[in-house]
């Protein structure tokens, strides 16, 4: 490990606010699948990417007003981190999520220009890569010894070094170690991918795109046996598809947690904001993680009664029965 | 029967506006139950107590404005009308419901002065209050013979004029009809009770008193397997209990119902008028029957997370998020 | 109303066993729906068929052993009776369903042979058939008075003894009581029809014949807010579809019901049989009314997971993890 | 990191099946946690204990038949492997948990004889401990630079050899590397435990003890908005109280979910069974991983009408139903 990774600010670098604004934080270091899903954003072009050495870092960065956004793994990743960023959004100042990105989880096999694949008898890579390669490794590598590294880039400085014969890395971090791709789109798990989050300060969450995601951090009231069930209860009363729940530690000992939850829609839209209100009713904590667009770009299906119109009709039509006004025509 | 019952309104009689607002219908005849929950309310000593022949000709009277208001049974009546009061407010021009009386079923055996128990051969009454009288008639007279009457007090009539040697109905009734009480407080059901409501055309509800209830008819949107449980859903999912539910034939065909339902609150509580208006919402048509106090005075419990507060922080907090200020302290 | 009306059992009739097993009694007098309803089954031809002067009569002969069955209108009736047969299925010495029958409402106005129908006055029927009519009265007979009779035989009987001018009856009553349709499929609601129960005392249901409905009668443990709720969830989770549910009371005070419920499906389908144990262990107490035919032949939707050869499944797997041989092969 | 850890299993051993059985496996490597943990079974004292370089290592030498069972962390650790533990229970093949052990979270600061805390100038520890003791080394050595080691035994392997001047280990590691405790009882959270299981090769259940836990991976049948829903009512119905949920990725792509799930109560249990089996019938797989007794012994509430009693009762209903002979005895 670099000494760079051991600090979390890189020294030297300037940390004014002018600065901070066109300063992005990452999960380093440099050459993992975190840059490479940071390079797809447009305006990465114009920002200081800065490799971090843990998500807590990233993301501390942010809340010190030292980067203006950390793009973190949040979701099923290939290089760990994703317990770190979901405990980290849920505790300390609070931060909001505002952009995702999804990443294809496909390896490659980096080795020394000229290695055949037979004379591979060491491999190295993340632990978390492990399950990731673990099939095809028993197919192609049966009888080579797998050394975790502290991250896959790191594991392809260790074979540019000379430590190992081979490292699982993204096939982007080839370059950096002047080694070469012997193997790629290695993953044996179809489909598989990984999901990174913008993080920034909290703000006004931006406009509603039609296809969003709001994603929120609920602590139960009490560890009543049905609080979950009231919880998701909450979601489906007003129309509003659960698409994630983790459950997560609160650190207050073994059997509490929070859940950490995604789902469909816009905080604007008015099913979602129905069900938000109704679990800051029903949770201790509720903390509002934003409202961004889908990677996948998928819009929701809204169910019957559950439209802006529905929920609009139905405030009118209380104000007329209070007012003596109402009226029962059926839809 | 007499023609007066015939016709609901009563011949020879200024059904004007002015004198409306001063006429109360009830279902009738004379010396009913109905007619006695009526004179226990304390508006009663003012106004004209019209008997009308049957629930709908009492409730289209206040329809037509020819009375302010109408008192019919709506719950486990003794003289029957108690499914019809729950069509007729269903369906037809909107009425809503002020008040509730309770009154405790308890019958009198009414005979000619003189008579007695020995030489009671044939008793009569509504046919609704034969189960109700049922056991003790196999107690105290295994072999007289039962004989269905229009109603109570049509029965004491027909005791009157000597058709038969007693007749079940309120000791009240007793005096209109030169009768005499042999034995009183006849009940078979502890704690038995009908329940009247007092019904009027659409206004502004009555002022909260803390111990209100609230009645709605609610038609399923389509008869999916699952759409009665949304329905209750939605009023545990605030924090509303229900009190009452009653399926009625829609007259759409067999298997087509709506839902008769009261609640605890007042559709001014927060938690009630949330409910309402995910019903609103839920269901192909609502009708609101108002909110009105509770003839017991029970004051309902509230369930944490469903005080007006709760709903007003609420709101309070999704502005907020909404505003990239929301917090998530927790309560 | 005659005599025969007055004593449940019918003077001079022999009531051994032999006779009973060859009688059904039904809500009277003849000329009713009741009995038309009857006659369409075919066992009827070869039974007496025994009118009686109520439902608690009709279905304390079959208790009484004095008649093998008894048919009597549960649901939307024109006559009356249906909350009657309700209240006395869910009390008293059991009794169970065994057949259902359903009779489409279709009034016919009978009168005197010549009458016009410009020459009707007065009318009369049963007051349950008064809103089956209302409509057709107040476009055809729009200043005829009405006047109720006991039954809708008793009102063409007044109407051949000249007391009124016309009679809404079933048009089959018409020859009962020498008179004549005037006009026919008189009936304010489209696809309006009432349901008969051929009712029994208890034995073996019926062989499931795929289209089959199940009746209980179900009594809360407590009157806990979401009782209610629990009850049909248990019904939702066995994938069992509810038909009907009806609150009634239980005669313990205002406030307290039991609730008679149909849904699909015969007590001998597996998810039938959880969702009734269920209901058990659920409730304060369960009353089988039986599983029989269903009259409309419908046979019921079975979704994913709930039929018999899951609900095997599931029972075998869960001996196989007993065992430490459970599997988790993806279906 | 050492030759040993990159075999999983150790070079010159005998894996026979004799000695298998006197083995257990743990995560490695000696002088962490999940030793400490493995060392409060009492029967730990006369097996062979084997630390593996993973969590998958370690039980693949179980699922091999090289080992009796494997100890790992699976809730809330200070050494990771947690994600890991409970993906490979849920995939592969089939192990199960026959026991767990809750060993409290606190570090000590582990340093060369006579250091001070003052001339703490590097410290470091497995990453996953970093969270652990932040805010303790914020007040204590704000200007420490953290490094994070493979795991925390191999932390206090680095500062003995004099790379780091002090590393978070448990006090137990300090003997093993020649180190001594400068500081005890460090953890940032209160009441913060590590959960550890017990895992063997599937077979029977041990015996329930009246305090025992189940456990089980459920794939919902598909990804219907309700799904999940539908799961937590299954054991709602059943009064099985859920203790934890945890979802992880299927590695069929993002957004495709299984949930680990443990609740109350012994597959023995009736309503533990029934609950199950409805689990089974409602998702498309479901693993059992087995039921055991809970580290804190305590006993679970079980809610009226679901005692093993209950159960019972409603079978032996149903059965007689289904005989004619049912009954409804209110309870």
């Amino acid at each position: 490990m670099s000494t760079a990774d051991a600090d979390p600010r890189v020294p030297g670098r300037d940390y004014g606010e002018v600065m901070a604004a066109s300063r992005y934080t990452y999960l380093g270091p440099e050459g993992t699948f975190t840059e490479a899903a940071l390079r797809t954003l447009p305006e990465a072009a114009t920002r200081e990417l800065v490799p971090m050495v843990s998500v807590p870092a990233a993301l501390d960065a942010v809340r010190a007003g030292e980067a203006a956004g950390a793009l973190v793994p949040i979701e099923n990743s290939v290089e760990g981190g994703v317990s770190a960023t979901v405990d980290e959004l849920a505790s300390g100042r609070p931060l909001m999520i505002y952009r995702e990105v999804l990443l294809p989880i496909a390896f490659a096999l980096l080795v020394r220009p000229g290695t055949s694949l037979d004379s591979v008898k060491t491999v190295t890579g993340h632990p978390v890569a492990q399950p990731q390669v673990r099939g095809w490794l028993s197919r192609h590598l049966p009888d080579a010894q797998w050394e975790s590294a502290a991250s896959n880039a790191d594991g392809a400085r260790l074979v540019q070094e000379g430590r190992f014969d081979a490292a699982f890395a993204g096939e982007f971090a080839a370059a950096t170690y002047g080694l070469e791709p012997l193997v790629t789109d290695i993953h044996d798990a179809e489909n598989a991918a990984t999901r990174f989050v913008l993080v920034g300060r909290p703000a006004r969450p931006a406009a509603p795109t039609g296809a969003d995601k709001t994603s929120v951090v609920l602590w139960l009231r009490e560890d009543h046996p049905g609080a979950l069930l009231e919880l998701l209860q909450e979601y489906a009363t007003c129309g509003v598809n659960m698409m994630r729940i983790e459950s997560r530690p609160t650190g207050q000992g073994i059997g509490r947690y929070c859940f950490s939850v995604d789902c469909e829609g816009h905080i604007a839209d008015r099913r979602v904001g129905e069900a938000l209100m109704g679990l800051k009713r029903l949770c201790s904590g509720v903390r509002f993680l934003g409202s961004y667009p889908r990677a996948d770009e998928v819009r929701p299906t809204v169910r019957a009664g559950t439209t802006d119109e529905d929920f609009l009709g139905a405030a009118d039509w209380l104000t007329r029965c209070l007012d003596g006004r109402g009226d029962d025509l059926r839809s």
